[in-house]
């Protein structure tokens, strides 16, 4: 059925109008870049071996009581049963090299969870863009960027970051009638000559600086720092690099 | 609460994450370019007393039989019982001077009903921008831009309109820390130069150019055309121009 012609992209501005644009045979992307998204493709970049993504905080809790590596924050709080929260930095250090990690945010387990009933779902970010979007011209299918947001509202970074993703996929292949693809992708066109000050209106940016945890951003927004394609397979229930396997 | 200093504006791109936005105090201006806000601010400057917005349509037909005039259509057909459709050129017609028209429409009437909720709800359209920002400066309070979309999805058009309140707001007496209210600026900044071209690539030109509905796409996308400020009153459940009583 896609295998003739152009693919589309499309972009969902927020889990709650996933629905509306779910379709069983595209690649879903999840982008949650503030903070889960870099801190999933950091950790595969530093060398973890794979990631379960889990929702709620209860199975975070029992995956503890199993012995795994847990990272669960809620609202930029880290828990009080988990190993360490959702920073990225967090994710680099050797002693996870190779293990497993159990990882629950407010925004973006729940997205990869959703984004895993189609075809296949992948977390995107900044930090791997060039690699993600090679992989994705490589399926051959239709693509939805899944934007994880802020408790089901538009967050611009996420907005950007998939306007960022729609613009290396219309240079090759695909093509879009997607209202919210052609207004991430006018975003980006806004911001991309000077990321890093344009996110700084960002609302999570504040939230995170109030945290004292805004030392992410800048990092965040730094464009191929690894080839880390991130596939999340649901049969397994994680989150591996199809890339470098 | 809301009596001193700036006023926040924020903007909601889908009815389906307005409940993360609901505020009791504020007023919510709704905006549905293609074509239901622009039909109701046409039909009011043209002399139409008020104005029923009615979600389903066997309530449209409830007042059919009660010898209301209707207006009604569905994705983008009107339908057989009404007496016409959703162009803003149906309401210019002079046998509508001073009567009431119940009127329903995919995406726009819902919305205008959910923003009932709030401390007042207004019906925003490029043809009355000043206008209506003008009314909402002198209001003193919080407001929300609530837009319709295309079924919960984002739609272009909105959002650009929603950045053209954004701009006038913020130049008097708002600020905004919202995410979606920043990217609506961002767009409004990008199209407003030109901004009939700009709006050509929206899905929902697409849409009403298959129906040969899109003779009014130049016409919604002309700003201020008259002074009227429509507002929804849901304890008489209808909409009047407020400002020329």
């Amino acid at each position: 059925m896609e295998n003739q012609g152009k693919k589309p992209v499309e972009v969902c501005f927020s889990p709650v109008v996933f629905d509306r644009f779910f379709d069983p045979e595209a690649i879903v992307v999840v982008t949650d870049i503030l903070r889960a998204s870099s801190a999933i493709c950091t950790a595969l970049a530093y060398g973890v071996k794979d990631i379960i993504p889990v929702p709620d905080l209860e199975k975070a809790k029992w995956y503890k009581e199993q012995g795994y590596i847990v990272a669960a924050e809620r609202d930029g709080h880290v828990l009080d049963f988990a190993d360490f929260g959702n920073s990225p930095y967090y994710f680099m250090e050797e002693w996870l090299s190779g293990k497993t990690i159990a990882y629950s945010t407010t925004n973006g387990t729940n997205a990869i969870q959703m984004a895993g009933e189609a075809h296949q779902a992948v977390v995107g970010s900044f930090l791997n863009l060039t690699a993600t979007c090679d992989y994705l011209k490589e399926q051959n299918r239709k693509v939805i960027v899944l934007c994880a947001g802020w408790k089901t509202r538009f967050s611009l970074e996420d907005a950007v970051h998939a306007g960022a993703i729609v613009e290396l996929l219309l240079k090759d292949g695909f093509e879009t009638n997607c209202d919210s693809a052609n207004a991430a992708l006018d975003l980006w066109e806004k911001a991309k000559s000077d990321l890093y000050p344009y996110i700084l209106k960002a609302a999570q940016k504040k939230r995170l600086a109030k945290l004292g945890l805004d030392d992410v951003i800048e990092y965040c927004h730094t464009p191929d720092q690894s080839n880390v394609v991130a596939v999340f397979d649901p049969t397994t229930n994680k989150i591996t690099d199809v890339n470098n396997k």
